[in-house]
């Protein structure tokens, strides 16, 4: 049986990217590095746990990459780079397979973003997985969730609703075609965080958020922060073709409250609309504009000529 | 039910500490520092597993405090300062006497050290708590496990053994009068990190680690990192008297092989000892003299004039 150490050495030691800022990483107490001196540090964690974030017996390098995907996310969302990972794994045995897929997982998507994984630890225990990501943002310029003013648009990045139509095919809730069911359940398990574009869109953007919840919530939660009201044109809405066939008439209502698709919601002003445009280009990322920020609270859905009312079920684990 | 953005904001908003150098702390995707130009960030993780750190029904108060201070314990041992945490919290229930325990006990060790929480996230899962703390060091200042070099002196603050004789008492594997087993049991669920002594240090010890997993193992650790041995003299541990109240003859074995008691282990040159009592002095933390790092491999203990075969049992998960 492999003790902690050599677990960490043997399967976390220099995963991801090699980075110059990275005093010393793995293997003392804690790591030591490098911020320049015009920039903010940037910190976030998030954690996925077996039977609420995902199946028991998901493959290990879906859960890799997911786990550091969902904390990519918040750094895009800040306009921000990504740089350092420390990875709290619990797990209920140290299964060599097991570990090797999900460094494999873990380490392909952080080499992909030049993010190292400077520490850690490993417990045994329920499985679940906790990482913390580090980044940096020039200082003054990170997005944040309060910059929303009526009459700005509203946009979405690539499409919405995938994720949590995936995670029902993999669940046996739904049926599609084989493609499209393909396609559904890569966007659950290895979301793309949109990082080029949170980067791209700083100065462009006057609020951000990504979205983890369902794009209804998370629009709302910028829109609270923001203190300010939105209209949303439900044909607006992206969605994917594999998304239209696998739900059909259910598809806008997927897109609206499925959670895990990682897209970023973000506000704008409307003269900005070309520079939205070129930041999309630059990190050849999708964007739509799907509504326009009102004075007032709340969130108003159009379609066609009339308002629809809609209740979300977005994703919150103490919320039965 | 509260849902989680409701129990965050109920329980740990603003929890810790107010700093200047927070820009955003919780409520956006990411929380935004400020780092001096002259430092170096300094980032490391731990947790709190049920069942493997903690007794099930172990006091919510003593849990919040230990998930901070394991991680403030690694600031401590690279002789940085603490300032920023992040709090991952894995609950099988939202238990409003619960959570205002573990809170306080966070809070209070939080704000004596001047740390502010500045994100998190709350699962619904087995219970597990995943610390993530952020601090800095003068730029080339950090205290390394790797420094020790032979002929210097090797060292241990405070005094070792008390928490696991603590651990042993509260699962009932051990007896001993109310005030000995009282001040063991605080021992285990209170520990003190020696972040004033870690910080004295700097410039005078030549490598650092926390005792953790017990002493042997660490220093082991340590000498490992140098590339060096020790010798350690038995009769120079630093032993509580409750331990030796508890422990009788046991109890230079529970100094050497009992985790959790996050003292620091450290070296330094032998005409630096006035040096290390100064420093002992201003963090008004006792500091003892154990043995001495020699060339070569290997922690030989000495009792009287002869040497002591010794194989620890030092705290691993994944070691059977």
């Amino acid at each position: 049986m492999m003790s902690e150490t050599e677990l960490i050495a043997r399967f976390f030691r220099g995963l991801g990217a090699q980075r110059d800022d990275v005093v010393l990483g793995i293997g003392d107490d804690a790591a030591l590095l490098r911020v320049a001196a015009d920039h903010e540090l940037v910190l976030t964690t998030d954690a996925l746990v077996e039977g609420v974030h995902f199946l028991p017996g998901a493959p290990a390098s879906s859960l890799g990459h997911r786990a550091l995907a969902v904390n990519l996310s918040d750094i895009a969302a800040m306009g921000a780079e990504a740089r350092w990972a420390l990875l709290s794994l619990n797990l209920p045995q140290a299964e060599e397979q097991w570990l090797t897929a999900f460094a494999q997982g873990f380490g392909a998507l952080a080499r992909r973003h030049a993010v190292a994984l400077v520490g850690g630890n490993v417990s045994r225990g329920p499985l679940s997985i906790t990482v913390q990501m580090a980044g940096v943002v020039p200082a003054g310029g990170a997005l944040r969730r309060d910059g929303a003013r009526p009459g700005q648009l509203l946009f979405v990045s690539g499409s919405v609703g995938d994720a949590a139509a995936g995670l029902k095919l993999l669940r046996g809730e739904l049926q599609a075609p084989a493609a499209a069911a393909n396609f559904l359940q890569q966007r659950f398990e290895y979301p793309q965080p949109r990082l080029e574009l949170g980067a791209a869109l700083r100065g462009v953007a006057s609020a951000c958020i990504d979205v983890s919840d369902g794009l209804y919530v998370d629009a709302a939660r910028l829109l609270r922060a923001s203190d300010c009201g939105a209209r949303i044109a439900l044909e607006a809405l992206p969605l994917s073709p594999a998304l239209r066939q696998a739900e059909g008439d259910a598809a806008w209502q997927r897109a609206l409250e499925g959670g895990e698709d990682y897209e970023l919601c973000f506000s704008a002003p409307r003269d900005r609309l070309d520079a939205v445009a070129i930041a999309a280009a630059r990190a050849a990322t999708a964007v739509t504009r799907i509504g326009v920020i009102e004075a007032g609270q709340g969130l108003e859905l159009e379609s066609g000529n009339s308002l629809t009312q809609f209740s979300p079920l977005g994703f919150d684990h103490f919320r039965d």
